[in-house]
């Protein structure tokens, strides 16, 4: 097999799945020393570092770069054009979750620049942009990984590739797709116990730092929505957009225009009622109530919400900000293949993105 | 990327899985044009298909082939010198339980031909034989995949290897790894209910189909011994053969000379007493026995056997004859990353040599 000798990186986004990356991409470069890893760019919303050369940032002072740097990033039409032209395969981290930076993935992909990336939007948006995306990739070679946009590192997305490319017919997936949805529930409706107030359990999850600043971000099943639009296409069904089906909000019709989480933190005590209900009337079936995902593949309905389950069902008996994801298939029978844990955080997160990139790198060389 | 136009696969065995891995070939092949699979040589312990062109063999009637052959398998040194004589890219599909293959995967993999297979032998053999295939592989570029060695088509081997590769630190890996232990202890210790004798559970399981024809070679240990020992090496620990570390066997002493797995079955009730009383006292403290392995990496502590967990423990809430793999790891911190499903299985088992397949191809082209 020809050897790659070096490989140029880019990376966009120095947040908290970015930093975590960077110092994953540091270990890497010493344990690894082939191909040489070349960290040829790299930008926040504001600044970058860059350079003709494409050689003048190493990987452990990056940071610190990019700190004491006057230059600012590239327009993205500009950055595919300086990429394409450094002579090496080269590797896009995208580790923000920028729309437009995903909406630039077939141009990148065009001009043979790979990517690797834990950002939903381009793989949750528009379908045409799902398949201009492996269009571009299966036209010029380049390759696209995003493991990370669906259960952060863990194997989710290679497993339902793996499924389905070996001939295997997926008929359902259901799971637990938010750490955040995970926490909330597995506290307010425990199998053991009876939980807090609803309202409380969001206070403290936000307190925790287990929801967004708003945690209407949350609550609007939005997120757990492009995850499944992901899963669903990848099982081949042809998804429009994470509103084209039914997704069940959590937010009190009353309290979606409010003004900020504050404000509506401090008003969600007063539709308790609604949760409690839901949560005794589950206890009288001797269940309980989680909030989650499924996909019905040959009935291709994907629909996110909250469902009742036994207690000693694996999505109840869930522990912390875990996931759960269970595929259901021909080959597997009544009992799924299941693939469980922290579906969230930075370290794991980064975890899947270095992954994907170590994927690229095999394929590279 | 440079384009592999024509691969070729080599199959030994035809089996149980390696029917099934036939099959899916054959819809591999029609589903992907490119690169060209070639199937060059085929056999059994007894029978072979080959020609000195190559492609004198039919993918999709492969068996037939095969059973109106004349020819006699090659050598494992003159199908070195064959298939490396052959110009294309080569693959080695050992779909074999056998020994003098796994010995001679170092010849193939030096002579630049990758190897998928679920032959748990070359990697749970001596320490000097796993050195000696990654060294070659290392050498010559050949790839060597095996995730069916362990869980069968779970994403287990896969799964840790990201973990390490990607700089997490492994701590303790923990599990049920036979889906026939699996079985009889789901039935013999249930969570809810009292099971049946020991003896019993073990004789309905023979008769189902879940055991080996002498179900001592199951209830020895060995057989999870040598998962245990493939999953310990891929951790870093290096664990010098499956018989390395303390393995509990669940045969009476008794009866480990007894002639046949019939008379073994007859006289097992006489030894009903001694599981009933570890039933009973796990019952006592409210957990369940399992039979299980585990890897305290730390520690370099390695055991395959009996151990107590309460009933809400994943390990015991395990249905039919699911495998479960929990993977303790710094970056997961409290709640291990879990993989779940059944782990054993002529279709699921030739899933994970199909995926690998898959793996070779990408890296190959």
């Amino acid at each position: 097999m020809s050897s790659v000798r070096q490989v140029n990186i880019a990376i966009i986004g120095a947040g908290g799945v970015g930093k975590c990356f960077l110092s994953q991409l540091v270990a890497l470069a010493q344990r690894r020393p082939s191909p040489k890893l070349v960290l040829c760019y790299i930008s926040t919303s504001k600044k970058a570092v860059f350079s003709d050369d494409y050689s003048a940032i190493g990987i452990d002072n990056a940071l610190s770069a990019l700190a004491s740097s006057s230059q600012t990033p590239l327009a993205l039409s500009n950055l595919v054009t300086y990429l394409a032209a450094s002579g090496s395969k080269t590797v896009l981290v995208d580790n923000t979750s920028s729309t437009d930076i995903a909406d630039a993935y077939p141009s990148f992909l065009k001009s043979g620049i790979s990517i690797v990336t834990p950002n939903k939007k381009a793989f949750s948006g528009s379908y045409k942009l799902w398949q201009d995306i492996f269009g571009a990739s299966a036209q010029s070679g380049a390759r696209v990984f995003h493991e990370s946009s669906v259960g952060a590192g863990l194997p989710v997305i290679s497993t339902l590739k793996d499924l389905v490319e070996t001939g295997d017919e997926v008929t359902k997936i259901e799971g637990v797709f938010s750490g955040t949805m995970s926490f909330l529930f597995n506290s307010f409706a425990p199998t053991s116990g009876s939980g807090g107030k609803w309202s409380a359990e969001v206070k403290k999850a936000k307190e925790l730092g287990y929801t967004e600043p708003d945690p209407r971000d949350d609550l609007n099943g939005l997120d757990v929505a492009r995850k499944l639009t992901i899963l669903a296409r990848l099982a081949g069904l042809e998804v429009e957009s994470p509103t084209a089906f039914p997704v069940q909000s959590l937010i009190p019709k009353e309290l979606e225009s409010v003004s900020s989480g504050d404000e509506f933190l401090e008003k969600l005590p007063e539709f308790d009622s609604q949760m409690e209900e839901t949560k005794v009337t589950a206890e009288k079936e001797g269940k309980v109530v989680r909030f989650v995902g499924s996909i019905d593949v040959a009935a291709k309905q994907v629909k996110v919400g909250l469902e009742k389950f036994d207690r000693s069902h694996p999505i109840a008996a869930l522990k912390g900000s875990d996931n759960i994801i269970s595929f259901y298939t021909k080959r597997y029978g009544s009992n799924p293949l299941i693939i469980q844990g922290a579906g969230a955080g930075g370290e794991v997160t980064a975890m899947g993105v270095t992954s994907d990139l170590l994927k690229v790198l095999a394929q590279l060389s």
